[in-house]
């Protein structure tokens, strides 16, 4: 019970308090951590279980935190998917590092708003810091800047706003796109991620004003067709912007040709923004810089430490090497946020859409000392060789067939066995039918049996299933515990048919 | 040092040191909290302090914990400025409680992504249920849905994207703003926070679509002005689309006449969205909710948990009576987002411009579970209490006056000495300028000081300095210690001059 010592005393829990359930809690994570297999990783609840669970109303009075911890194994824990399961290989598979989650509780017990230098000053240098640290990392040049948002979705948002701001004599932030006449279009491949589907409309741009360029069959954007959309775009009357280049799409890890992109960016004088949120960790590594080639002359690169990078989310980061025009985009100071150091420091609220920012670079410094640039480095290695071993397995499969590289630690696939192979009685259609059908009841299954969570895409309309590595903990069995899995759906499926 | 155990292990830290520093940084959030007071409020640190104290590239090996605590305390504490000090009276006032911090231990650790409800069915399903309660509290109707975002400058964003969304016929979201000639118009007072202003520079309406109605002495919006400024717009083939009202300025906390607005956005057919976020926590209290009647007809309404309902930065919550609206403006599933649950479950990433969603609603069920609604509201009376009385203090003080009503938590006065008031010799403007020039060296006298912070505003171009109280260990020592602070600090300068 609340104040059970005060009756009638108002404040917080106590410190003897705190330090009783901070306690428990720790203990809890540390176990949750160590054994994270022993639960369903994709949760298998119905919908509605918590809400039918939990009371109509919030308690009137104040209850005992045994109540509340008690309620969260009960009620919560069966409803988690649990993302720190070793064998979540679905969408972006991420870790909270407990370094990682020891920043999060200082974040959480600071609660400083680091919108202005003076509201804490830690907050924003220790931001300019590790960004620095993470630039040098990635071999970035020195004249990019970063500044860390909580999602990729609001660093491309971001960077795209700049862009837009830095048309020459529009004056967009002024007058509005309408005011300005702005017919401004942004260009990216068919695989770009929907963030920039979602920052277009929420710019202002539409739907229409946003182009996709179609890929090559290693789902890269092709430089040629975007010069030639450019030229016909421009001829009509649009006034052409931004590029997004990816460097590690969703569907398929596949890598633009950053540099040839550059070229047209650099001729046609328009903003280069490149989405690495997920790829940029691999940019750490001498051996795959070589996929990155280009992105040094980006003005914008966001990359998300939350994702590939052991950090607990949110953490994004944008770099942008034009961070005035990032400014003069978002920069608005009221009286009552005015503060007398304003030209010698850097006040981040100045350059995104948010005025309230976490202490998030705290947790970025715990996880980038403790592990180090080699511990990173070694653990980003064992995901690629994962996917290597993965990818090697699925092509040595006569059951199963790859269906796009694998220049990270995705692997996108599906099975096709011998006997929809062999077929003959079907149309091309028809096998594929056949196919989607099978992939996705193979995937749907080996979620249901709970032991590891795939997720898909569809590459040129075909259903692939999509490993993707990228947990702290995810080692040789987990992978292998995969394949097994499929293999044995696949086997059930064969016998039933 | 990392894995020190098993050299050449990967993997995260053991579940045992986990555990040991868990315990530390718990033992460090008790003691902090314990004591808030032994740190000076505002960081006293030079600009570079910490880019001066740190190295200049990320460690090439792991680094033991320990001397990563060790830098929390040596290099980190002393930039930090306190939001959690019980006398940091500043911008508004916050508080990170203690279940609050336990509750982000959780987020941090399940490190789910809420953006399908598969990804997590109890981080979405408890957000709901939280929502509903807290709808419940501020006695929204059940026509009200809701949806988490990090900060209130997202909310409103959001609640203008959907307003934009819903204008008949356009169809911004496809065409754009230019495609679509959406010569749209945003309206609120002079006295809307910044970040209605950054919604309507990030979302292309530029600063010349929005129009500032300008407001009576107690700096709320006028009606009548609102009124005639939207008969002049659509005379001259603006399109009204949206107003913003607000109920508790950041300046001054004042409240807009919302149902006389309601009226007017009713018969204009213009979305009503209302920016309560430090406000609309006291509408939990019977005895104030007067001041928030008309809301109940908004479109939608953003209230901020993070500000003055004692849960960790960041947590703001938009209520939607038109949720399907919000999920118009921002719905996209791309296929590797696509799941079997669409149409049962509510997928919370179709309603924001942000994919990446941590688990926020755990915080807030901590809080409200500890607290109970009558802990919440009491300590909410306690805030208002004390902020009478310092209003009070200030009413009964020859030396000091007050320069706005004080309908919440929050005193904005000046000193206003009486060797000042009776000088002959000056004119109104330079009388002004002197005062000026006197309550800005008080407050940042009074902030070096580093007992208590306060910040400024401007009212009528006038000086305002803002005593804000939303701390949860603020009691009367401190309120009393802020005048005694001001005063002091006042007869130091009557001493010199």
């Amino acid at each position: 019970m609340e104040n059970a010592k005060e009756p009638g005393a108002l404040g917080d829990m106590s410190a003897e308090e705190f330090r009783q359930y901070g306690y428990q809690v720790v203990d809890w994570i540390a176990d949750y951590l160590a054994h994270p297999e022993r639960h369903a990783v994709l949760s298998q609840v119905e919908p509605g279980y918590l809400k039918n669970a939990l009371p109509q109303s919030a308690p009137v009075n104040g209850e005992a935190m045994d109540k509340v911890l008690a309620d969260v194994d009960e009620k919560i824990v069966p409803g988690v998917t649990h993302w720190n399961h070793p064998a979540f290989f679905a969408y972006f598979s991420i870790s909270a590092s407990a370094p990682g989650i020891l920043g999060e509780m200082f974040a959480a017990a600071f609660n400083v708003n680091a919108m202005l230098w003076r509201t804490s000053p830690a907050a924003t240098e220790l931001e300019e810091v590790t960004l620095n640290w993470l630039r040098q990392m990635l071999e970035l040049p020195e004249s990019f800047g970063g500044v860390i948002y909580d999602t990729a979705s609001i660093s491309s948002l971001c960077a795209i706003a700049a862009a837009r701001e830095a048309v020459p004599h529009l004056h967009v932030r002024e007058k509005g796109l309408y005011g300005a006449a702005a017919k401004l279009r942004l260009y990216c491949s068919e695989q770009a991620h929907s963030s920039i589907d979602k920052a277009a409309i929420v710019l202002g741009l539409g739907q229409q004003g946003i182009r996709k360029i179609a890929c090559d069959a290693e789902f890269r954007l092709k430089p040629e067709l975007l010069d030639a959309a450019i030229a016909e775009d421009r001829a009509n009357g649009w006034i052409p912007f931004c590029v997004v280049a990816t460097t590690g799409t969703t569907s398929t890890t596949s890598v633009d040709p950053v540099a040839a992109i550059a070229d047209i960016c650099e001729r046609e004088n328009l903003w280069l923004h490149v989405d690495a949120a997920y790829g940029g960790a691999a940019a750490i590594l001498p051996e795959m810089r070589q996929l990155f080639l280009g992105c040094e002359r980006a003005d914008s690169l966001v990359m998300n430490p939350h994702k590939w990078m052991f950090v607990p989310v949110d953490l994004s980061v944008l770099f942008c090497r034009r961070m005035e025009v990032l400014r003069q985009a978002f920069s608005l100071v009221p009286e009552y946020l005015r503060s007398s150091e304003t030209d010698e420091v850097k006040n981040f609220m100045e350059y995104g859409p948010q005025l309230g920012r976490r202490f998030r670079a705290i947790k970025l410094w715990f996880v980038m000392r403790y592990f180090g640039v080699e511990g990173i480095t070694a653990r980003l290695r064992q995901h690629l060789e994962l996917a290597r071993q993965f990818a090697a397995w699925v092509d040595a499969s006569a059951e199963f067939e790859r269906l796009a590289p694998t220049p990270f630690s995705t692997v996108c696939f599906r099975a096709f066995p011998a006997t929809l192979r062999q077929r003959q009685d079907w149309s091309e259609a028809e096998r594929e039918a056949a196919l989607e059908t099978l992939n996705e009841q193979i995937m749907e299954r080996v979620n249901q049996r709970g032991k590891v969570f795939l997720s898909h895409t569809k590459l040129n309309g075909t259903f692939t299933i999509r490993l993707a590595i990228g947990n702290l903990r995810t080692a040789t069995a987990h992978i292998q515990l995969a394949w097994d899995e499929l293999n044995a759906v696949l086997k059930e499926w064969q016998s039933a048919s």
